[in-house]
């Protein structure tokens, strides 16, 4: 296994001015997942109830995704959310959440992934993000994502593990936060730092240089949950296939920003089912062309 | 006389986290004017006051302004803005407006600027616009900026001159409104609409081909006043030296950015007037590099 991806995968209902999606698959590290498996095979660790349906884990396993680490917990219930979009998609409000399974798991890796090389930390509590790095000895390149709940609330946790990854990834507001109330940034230094910026793309910081990504100028939307989580998967995914100096980590963001155009036009992970690695590549050359000049 | 700026000559009173400028030389002719002066001499018209410092006009006329079409009205008082910024430049307060000569003044275009193919309306009464534009029997290439006072309050008369436009330029909220609430954009389908996103730099999409440009990733902020008139007065300024194809608005684009970037670095027009062509150019080239991706 070389990349790993660890996170939530969670049962999503979705309400946007398009349309409703009840009971979809959704999850962090579900998108994540799937955002990387365009390059490589993907493992996958996340507790999942004994409600997560069948159907989710063979579409994921037909996708390049090791399911193996998904731990079925007795009794249990997959993490739940339930969120709304404005008319115009650029505003989110969480109706619920059902963290269940999410919110105390068994972090242990199966001996099979302990091998990974590139990780993907989603958004998930610090101490599990921890726990699982710590099992992973040869791993190269580490990815990690969090939110504001996280910084505010398991600030000295989410310290310890940020001092052992090489990116972060934050939304503007977050950034804003890690800035303005605490001084993780200077404390954990991490070598690169990627805001996403939503319908403005993403700036990525690596050893001082910028970088500066605009996103696609989209003509559908229906549903944008998973977009960051998607630009961050596919990040790790293409990197897994090459270098991780500046170039490479800017043409990274590029299949990154791609593969989240593509997650937002439908529901759930249905375009990404669907999505090839051609589609990819048409669309990225339609990009290049998009925001180039001589 | 090839380039033609007609708007706003101002005397702005601007406060900021970093500072505060009273009574400086501001108004979106002006800025618009100097942007465009990198590259070609520019006629500027616009009303101003008795009160209008001769130092403003000895030094726009030290940058390549020819300043004969400012009429100054016998007992006027100069427009006037005071606005304030958030402690991040992001939002924007106008403390008072004071429209004075700008209210309603000769549009008589002098002689000399009769034969001006390259023309910027900067914001302004889209009345005074059309009866600019319809002395100017040579223009080639011909960009308008509005506002949403505009939009809402001069629909009719809006629409007229937009009919005659090449280059419409918004901003993000005015392309709402515009969309909207109206049907300007259909009914007058200019060939070029160009949306300022400020922090999140612009849109441009011509002839239905889209190109998305950020913004320089600033370190120096002051004064954010006149950034988007830089970048268009940039752009004219630019396209009066070549074509006016697609790849050509592309790299206008590209300069319109980097001269914006250099305005809001002082308040007023300081940073322009010490700028050179070869700040620029070194500033671009380190522009391209951020936003550019194998």
């Amino acid at each position: 296994m070389s990349v790993l991806v660890v996170g939530s995968v969670a049962l999503d209902t979705v309400k946007t001015s398009t349309g409703e999606a009840a009971e979809v698959l959704g999850g962090s590290a579900t998108y994540c997942s799937y955002a990387a498996s365009f390059f490589n095979r993907v493992g996958l660790i996340s507790p999942v109830g004994e409600d997560m349906p069948r159907k989710h884990l063979d579409a994921m396993a037909e996708h390049n995704i090791d399911t193996a680490g998904l731990q079925v917990v007795p009794g249990g219930k997959t993490f739940r959310w339930t969120g709304r979009y404005s008319e115009d998609f650029l505003e989110r409000t969480t109706e619920s959440v059902e963290l269940n399974v999410f919110g105390d798991y068994d972090t242990t890796v199966p001996e099979a992934f302990r091998d990974a090389e590139y990780v993907f930390l989603a958004n998930g509590a610090p101490e599990a993000q921890r726990a699982v790095l710590e099992q992973l000895d040869r791993r190269k390149l580490v990815f990690l994502d969090t939110m504001n709940l996280w910084i505010t609330e398991a600030t000295e946790a989410l310290l310890a593990v940020l001092k052992q990854v090489d990116g972060l990834l934050l939304n503007d507001e977050e950034a804003r936060l890690l800035t303005g109330e605490t001084n993780l940034l200077t404390a954990a230094r991490p070598k690169t730092v990627i805001i996403k910026k939503g319908e403005h793309g993403a700036v990525l910081v690596s050893d001082g240089r910028p970088f500066v990504i605009p996103a696609w100028l989209t003509e559908t939307v229906n549903d944008p949950t998973g977009a960051g989580d998607c630009f961050g998967g596919g990040m790790i995914g293409y990197l897994k296939a090459g270098q991780t100096d500046f170039e490479t980590l800017k043409t990274a963001a590029s299949y990154g920003t791609v593969i989240a155009s593509f997650c937002i036009e439908d529901f759930s992970v249905a375009r990404l089912q669907t999505l090839t690695l051609e589609d990819i590549e048409v669309r990225r050359a339609r990009f290049a062309e998009m925001i180039s000049w001589d």
